[in-house]
């Protein structure tokens, strides 16, 4: 007799339960396939790990069950599916928190579960029913107002008063991630060189938009108005940061550069050196956090010559866009999402541009990208059918490195087949596309390198007309007026952009801290799938991000909107459990096997 | 055989819509017990109206009928109740507009419906599925980015291009309807004399927080962070004014004075003299919209002696709050919500404080107030419960003045009873209550008057205790250095504060536009109950609130957060319809009664 998913869901979820009660590692292994994936993000292993087949599964129970203390399996919501495919959304407990996940079954085993921590138990944030009062219905003399307690706490804080964290970097994920800490009451300064929040958008280049669609972008805590439209302007974003930074009431020290930072072993407090407005203050926190971005220093290749060129070169980063290019020629030096917006940006302001492309790059149409890879998880359409931006999150983590890519590939053959003639045209216009090394198109080249692909938001059809030339090849050289090719060509230039990337965010703590720390992080980013950029071995999560490093007490930060969202939830839980002193023992903090 | 409440709402509905489609009105009569009520808001009557009792009924519908064409009434979702009550919202249709409404039936029969507009066929907002992309993914030369567009219309709204709308006032009345207006397309200029969008909060005592809990003040598209407290500081509700002004991007001329307003009959524009800054600008608006409060002026009883007074004197609304009064002494005249905060203040800054009251008080202790009034409505448990802010909106509205005060007296028998011993205390205090003069307590007294009552946040405990002293009766003049009462008695004061309230709103129109204008507006605020401070003859929807006046093309807005959040929505479809041009015939534009 066939029974429902949620059926299914519910016996699975009591026969875990209980063999994980009576402490059964045997019998709770009887519940999982042997071709399995448990991904735990904080949960269990205070730790992001993903757990591949039934040794894995096995180890980290041995482990961590005695400790964790898991129970009250449930469904969080009636299950999806047929006789053999079953998904569900699950809570849980442990003995410190409060769990929520997801799961898959086929044929009533498990293929994939996903363990996140919600809340810990004693420390939820007062939020709803648990909201604060605001004011006591007592006069008392010598009270002092919302304002001023605010104003006397800002003057303290950092000075007669140390944070638990400091946070370097105030862009969108150190603001997410400020504001995550705010809520449970953990003490923390931003620390911000530019004056305003949303600064680091609005210095941009002028035509800037999101490229990802408004349902991926939102903040935690406060969602974007339903009538943004779906890419917002660089300026709008930045206002909208600026004033979630005020309303979240973060302590924001904006105008202020780290100079320097290093961990005192005897009071266990990082040393943070720097200048406020350009005034010297020291901080001193348990906790640093850097959260600088999607990546390191700005990264451009040394070609011979460059410093004899007689016009304008500069870095993507510091392309302002706008601005009068008539009769000037442009050479862009790059394929990727800023060579391609700068290439536009250039050609609408008048210059003549050239692209050079050394690569292959993964193109994207938007509208594809946004119907084909997104539309199920962050859309008006995902949202009718009842998937929120952190069901999406969580829906997008649910699926483990291993098995994401072939996932993926799919989607970007419908895309290929969908796009055709736009990719055709764009071969004949001599650009060399990839989908990425397997197919797995945009998002896992994403997860593996940052880089490597466009979103077509129109530059394509100005490099299919011509109107932006593309020129492919390796750069021989730069002359006093010129980026002269391998094949011999020369590109005449007045300025060269050069849209080549980024280090590794590591390469800022080399500077921020020392060499040795920065190598003892290692590399970050990437999940050792062995495909160009992200190198072996494998190691199933991103590298260092949203959790323990091999540095105590220093935490890497960062990603696009989405990632900031959601990962600064975990992060943000395992600063807290730290500061109240909780048991964080850490399952298999991972070994570091690259330096940058 | 009894029927669910669905399914005898589901066809009630249904023989309703038949009636109306055959346009037989006896026929939709039938649907109706002879007590009965029907609301409408905009929907049928392009006006804030009730219609009591079958005569009522069948006017209306003869009357707007063959224009409004409704169908397509349905349920939104599963009605409830029991064989005999049945509750339930609806939606329906007109041939302008899409409604939403809530009906109650009794034994198969209507006792209330309330029909209200919801949005315009054909202008809907560009929300959700209907947001915009905000990039046209083709590169065109010229093109302006989001920041120059939006500077360049602020540049020239009011200059070289007219707003259709301007709205006196920038608290949170024209701060909500300006969000409103925007959505719908609607070019407006709101003018505030104060530097900063919330200032108007900023500007008040020190120690003023909402009385009004969180879930009640909402304001529209953006709600509170759910972590906010149930009653937030003065100076948290100024920051979110202002960063809610500027996330909606509304035009919101700070630091600018209305000076005069006139209608000009041959272009049928207002000229609205301002100085914006100092500088002179005339506006010429279709639609001129004041949004000044609750209230008029300052209202100041003339007390003989006033001006030999040798100490400070001042209105409520222009205290301050804070300051050292160690060794003061402090006469508050008045004994409603202002009085009793000042004299709060007052004592806390050190003061000798005497509270005279002139006439009985309604005094709720706040959390009483909350959980009997508000809870079923306004609440974690309202939420919990599926009661959104703008359900419970509703439902507080579709119960008809006429039925409001009786369907209220409960609630506060039930208060008086909880809350026995502190009625009592402060009764042995001197204190002389009232719970309005049918019973029908706090919020009936708001509609009616918008005074006589305290919603006790803690200062009642200092007048039960004797810490605030309360003198009785009336001031029969002022001295140099007392206020002396008709008993003879004289309060020494260093201080007078004259919490004596407000006049009415339509004050502002006789100076800004005309005495003559004003009247032919007359009143605002109360329905005609004939109560104190609220004369009748009976009009059953609130003089002048949101709908139209005596006088075209000008309009009132206000109230608390929760008026301004709801009812905005209404004047803003009824502004958007008159720019559009639709039909927008008003059934019976109410007679103006009293002049102020």
């Amino acid at each position: 007799m066939t029974q429902t998913p949620t059926a299914a869901a519910r016996r699975w979820l009591a026969g875990l339960d209980d063999a994980l009660q009576r402490r059964d590692v045997d019998a709770a292994l009887e519940f999982f396939e042997d071709d399995s994936y448990w991904r735990d993000f904080v949960a269990f292993t205070w730790n992001l790990k993903t757990l591949e087949g039934k040794a894995d599964i096995r180890h980290m129970l041995e482990a961590t069950l005695e400790r964790v203390q898991p129970a009250n399996w449930a469904l969080a919501e009636d299950a999806t599916g047929d006789g053999e495919n079953v998904e569900a959304w699950i809570t849980f407990e442990t003995g410190a928190a409060r769990g929520y996940g997801h799961l898959r079954l086929r044929n009533g085993k498990c293929w994939t579960l996903l363990t996140t921590m919600q809340e810990l138990k004693g420390f939820e944030e007062k939020k709803g029913p648990r909201r604060e009062q605001g004011v006591a219905h007592e006069i008392v003399r010598g009270r002092r107002s919302w304002k001023e307690l605010k104003e006397e706490h800002e003057a303290r804080l950092g000075y007669e008063e140390q944070p638990y964290c400091v946070i370097i970097g105030g862009g969108q994920g150190g603001i997410g991630l400020a504001a995550r800490l705010k809520r449970l009451g953990v003490p923390t300064i931003i620390v911000e060189k530019n004056q305003n929040p949303g600064d680091s958008w609005r210095n941009r280049y002028k035509s800037l938009h999101l490229h990802d669609p408004v349902w991926y972008d939102h903040l935690p805590y406060l969602k974007f108005p339903d009538d943004w439209p779906v890419f917002a302007a660089k300026d709008k974003i930045g206002d909208w940061l600026e004033h979630y930074t005020r309303i979240m009431e973060l302590n924001y020290w904006s105008g202020t550069e780290c100079v320097k930072a290093a961990y005192d072993d005897g009071t266990q407090e990082w040393e943070v050196s720097v200048l406020r407005n350009g005034e010297p203050v020291t901080l001193r926190p348990k906790q640093l956090i850097f959260a600088l971005g999607v990546s390191g220093y700005p990264n451009i290749p040394k070609f011979d010559g460059a410093e004899t060129f007689l016009g304008e070169q500069r870095h993507s980063s510091q392309h302002p866009g706008g601005g009068d290019w008539t009769g000037k020629k442009a050479v862009v030096i790059g394929s990727n999402n800023s060579a391609h917006d700068i290439c536009a940006d250039l050609w609408e302001h008048g210059a003549d541009v050239t692209m050079v492309q050394r690569s292959s790059t993964h193109i994207a149409r938007s509208e594809s990208l946004m119907d084909l890879a997104l539309g199920d998880l962050y859309s008006e359409r995902a949202l009718a059918a009842g998937v929120t931006t952190e069901k999406a999150d969580l829906l997008f983590a649910s699926l483990p490195m291993r098995i994401l890519p072939e996932a993926q590939v799919p989607v970007y053959q419908e895309m290929a087949k969908r796009d055709a003639e736009f990719y055709s045209q764009l071969e004949a216009a001599g650009f060399d596309l990839d989908f990425g090394v397997d197919g797995s198109g945009l998002f896992v080249k994403y997860l593996r390198r940052g880089s490597g692909y466009y979103i077509d938001v129109g530059a394509s059809q100005l490099i299919i007309d011509g109107r932006v030339k593309l020129k492919s090849g390796q750069v021989a050289k730069i002359t006093g007026n010129a980026v002269v090719m391998d094949d011999g060509t020369e590109l005449e230039a007045d300025l060269i952009v050069y849209a080549t990337g980024y280090g590794s965010m590591n390469g800022w703590l080399a500077d921020l801290v020392s060499p040795e720390i920065a190598d003892r992080v290692g590399k970050c980013w990437g999940y050792g799938s062995d495909t160009p950029k992200d190198p072996g071995p494998w190691e199933g999560e991103l590298r260092n991000m949203w959790k323990p490093t091999n540095v105590p007490n220093l935490w890497i930060h960062g990603g696009n909107l989405h990632q900031s969202r959601h990962y600064s939830a975990y992060l943000a839980l395992q600063l807290k459990a730290r500061m109240e002193g909780l048991e964080t023992s850490v399952y298999e903090l991972q070994a570091s096997h690259h330096t940058r």
